[in-house]
């Protein structure tokens, strides 16, 4: 089996910017993480945008939604903020891709110590292979459907509707 | 679903012994881990032993597997060196525990940096909670049932037999 | 002799808000970086505030000053934003107190990737009880006196005036 | 003023090899730790030798004073295993280079969590650069001159005579 993880920014992939002072994107950390977790499946990384998820519009939804139905593996992995990450996954849940797609994110940047991205990043991989074709979120330790989701932001964790 | 995690040492779990100037046994690293993972699925840490999976004879894969049955738990992930993990899920394979276990481990310890252990957990947490009842070797992004899984010493990776 | 450590904030002890989603200040790092340094000479660290030196005014000034009158210490490290450490080193050159003053900081907090904050640290307490009394600026591996620096801010680096 | 780091290994410098499941010598962090700490003082990296310091013998210690000898910038950072540190400082010490040497190392390498490395370097540049020329240990943000410095094991700290 072979893994498609598709990047469009977030909280896991944020960088601090040492000149403004402040986080936001520059090249992502996912060709680091990838090499880090030493995988021998066969992964294909696509750098679809690097946003923050409350900037995201349908436009860009849409654009996630294009990249996984060109996507030639049936396994796939986004990484999103997780603001928003319920919207997009509604997005391409109703589409039924016949696809196993899996959300994932993080709480800390990648960069930032104690962030939960590279634990989120393995179980989400895990995930992606292991669920039957369908939308899923992967957050907390714990798979959701893409339909029974919410972030509760006062927490900082995703519940069951 | 709730999941127990089993530690018994091994590379992930190795602490740098500053005053010996050397890699040894200490505190486990897990209870850092798994707050710092954020998981809300209950989750239940025995630290069963730490040691060098090198040095594991038969009585430890016995106190091992005595472990496993008394687990309330049917998700196990245990924590192991990579250099008997083979050996260790071949005894837990062959008692058929009715329980989904997953062996994980790192190359490096979850201390040093570029450590594979946080995306090697969290894929083994996936794992341990979507595979059905047996016993299963999770590394390299990967899952090996345990009878059709070997490390490739050379090369640092685990292989199918 | 003895070190007195004065926090007052600035990127260097930034932490990562993750419900909120961004950089703001919590507890300091500086116990954790004092012990983690392995000091054998006497320290006291004063918390003085946590705040960006960009929204320091006069009144924060003089409470730092107060500070640094009352300190029994005669070497004295200041932790500080690096927008507005030049302002501050002025009003404490200017007061003559004869004490050995340097003031540092960090371009990236202490608890992100690739943070020049635990190597600043180490400069400044050097500097601190090598250089005779004074104010002195501590930054990019170089001491300018108070009267002769400031930040460049497109290169992000500290030179003479 | 210009500042020569040499590296000669020590505990400072080591790397977890995952193949060998242990610590020795790649390539040196060096490059890396300076970029990281934005220096703008001119600075050369003289990599001389990089070894454990329990295994240098007579004939290394001489290769380290000619390298001293050859050195253009009259401030010398020696980056030096922490064991036989005060054996190679005697014999720049003796040797009267009319030069300020510092040597430093740390008690836990640079890429494992909680390492002094950093620190270390940081306070060593700045003696480097303070100092009268002679010869000086400084460790545990102290300074020691050659002749009245010596390692408790015990303790893991550096302390006088």
């Amino acid at each position: 089996m072979s893994l498609r993880i598709l990047a469009t920014g977030g909280t896991f992939d944020k960088h601090y910017d040492e000149i403004a002072g402040k986080l936001s994107f520059a090249d992502s950390h996912l060709p680091e993480v990838i090499r880090r977790a030493r995988l021998t499946v066969p992964v294909e990384l696509d750098i679809c945008m690097l946003m923050d998820s409350l900037d995201m519009d349908d436009s860009h939804r849409q654009t996630i939604l294009a990249a996984c139905q060109a996507s030639p593996e049936k396994a796939i992995v986004i990484i999103h903020g997780t603001d928003t990450m319920r919207e997009t996954a509604e997005v391409l849940g109703a589409a039924n891709l016949g696809k196993t797609i899996v959300f994932t994110g993080a709480m800390i940047p990648y960069e930032i110590a104690n962030s939960d991205a590279l634990f989120n990043l393995g179980f989400a991989c895990a995930a992606a292979q292991l669920l039957p074709p369908g939308v899923h979120v992967a957050m907390n330790g714990k798979v959701f459907p893409w339909n029974d989701v919410q972030k509760n932001r006062t927490a900082g964790v995703f519940v069951n509707k």
